[in-house]
């Protein structure tokens, strides 16, 4: 499949499940690295830093660096940089959210706010969606990092992003713009990142719900491995299909 | 209207607006008080005591005991404990909902929770919502004391106990019972207390889509009074309208 030269590839389910590497996928991600092919790990957790993504995946094996990594807070934040550069954000998230935007080189502020943007916050008060609500009823844009409702954890499913960013959607009556998978947009930054064209670029994921609809709604290709949430029976009810599908990452070929 | 002999009588809007009574509320429980007719002041506030409550009234010159006053709380721990008096409650709320839930008997604890009861939580956590996520999941019912989306606070409208207890129904995907007004519970168990039977209980409030409607959910007469929120254009809309409809209540005649 030498048409493909740049690679999308999801984490949890496809990579790894939960603390354990899955090997096929180690040596995948080898072989591209072996051919020059650049990848970006395409993530909704909103909360890691690239840099804390890249180490538990080195840890595993996996050839990882920072510039490897692409969550959805960064993307995120590329994408308020690219409607207003100098943008006065209250956001509302943890260190991969904060450290992202400030990277980004927007304006953290709780004051004059032009964006309130939130994701995952495990440290969340009263008073900072007391903030984001009375911004947003002031005109603010508001941008939610991704969607997903439920966090797994060794605890079983705790409130996820899209849960807790339900309270000022909720109370004050507007729809955020998501960004993170299934939305185009993380596609799209992520594609920019990795300076792929979308004839050239492949989404590779476990969850049809999240990483195939997300490269279908961008507009790329996209191959569904069986080794995560999405099992092959699901695949009847859906409209549109993956690109691919393969029951591991061993049975495709990188020429 | 001598037919009425209990009033379920609603507080914003109706006896004051924000901080300032209003004079012909103040007159109209007065006479009540001369008659001797037993009234309730209805309120969908889940964080305050009544004590609190009945506070701000006599401070207004307004005749309100304790015993004048039912909260969603209140009736939330009657519904609650009618269901089952030793329920094992996992409560997110304030002191207007703990110290309710512990009078009506119930036993407040984090273990083997049979009820996640929320309300308005000012001081709520990533924690309480991940214990309450995880007890809804695990099988426990799930309450509600009222689905107010906004608080109005001189800042503005802040996040409303129903955006709050969204993160929970959005994670879970379990749709709470809401107690407080539209809903009939509150009305029914208002009644309870009351003492009062429904051919002879009028509800009192000037909010078609709270008060009136909860009213008639509840199947008793109801009487909406235009010194607050619902102006009386609004009333073409709706489908079933409120027994009787008056500008102020002293034009209302108690007997």
């Amino acid at each position: 499949m030498a048409k493909y030269t740049g690679f999308l590839i999801d984490l949890d389910g496809t990579v790894y499940n939960g603390t354990e590497k899955i090997e096929a996928a180690v040596e995948f991600v080898s072989k591209l690295n072996e051919k020059g092919y650049p990848y970006l790990f395409l993530t909704n957790n909103s909360s890691k830093t690239p840099k804390a993504v890249a180490d538990k995946l080195t840890a595993m094996g996996i050839v990882a660096k920072e510039e490897h990594v692409f969550t959805s807070s960064m993307a995120t934040a590329a994408y308020v940089a690219e409607q207003k550069p100098d943008a006065r954000v209250y956001a509302i998230g943890e260190d991969g959210l904060t450290s992202a935007l400030a990277e980004a080189g927007l304006t953290l502020t709780d004051q004059n706010i032009e964006y309130v943007v939130m994701g995952l916050d495990r440290q969340l008060s009263y008073e900072k969606l007391a903030i984001g609500a009375l911004a947003i009823r002031n005109g603010a844009k508001f941008i939610a990092t991704n969607a997903d409702v439920a966090l797994p954890s060794e605890r079983g499913f705790l409130p996820g992003s899209g849960s807790l960013i339900s309270v000022l959607a909720v109370t004050t009556g507007v729809t955020p713009t998501y960004i993170g998978k299934p939305e185009a947009i993380i596609v799209d930054q992520a594609m920019e990142q990795l300076g792929s064209e979308k004839a050239n670029t492949l989404m590779v994921g476990d969850n049809y719900q999240t990483d195939i609809l997300a490269g279908i709604r961008a507009g790329i290709d996209s191959l569904l491995v069986l080794s995560g949430v999405t099992k092959e029976t699901e695949l009847e009810q859906v409209g549109e299909k993956p690109t691919f599908m393969i029951k591991s990452l061993s049975e495709w070929s990188i020429e």
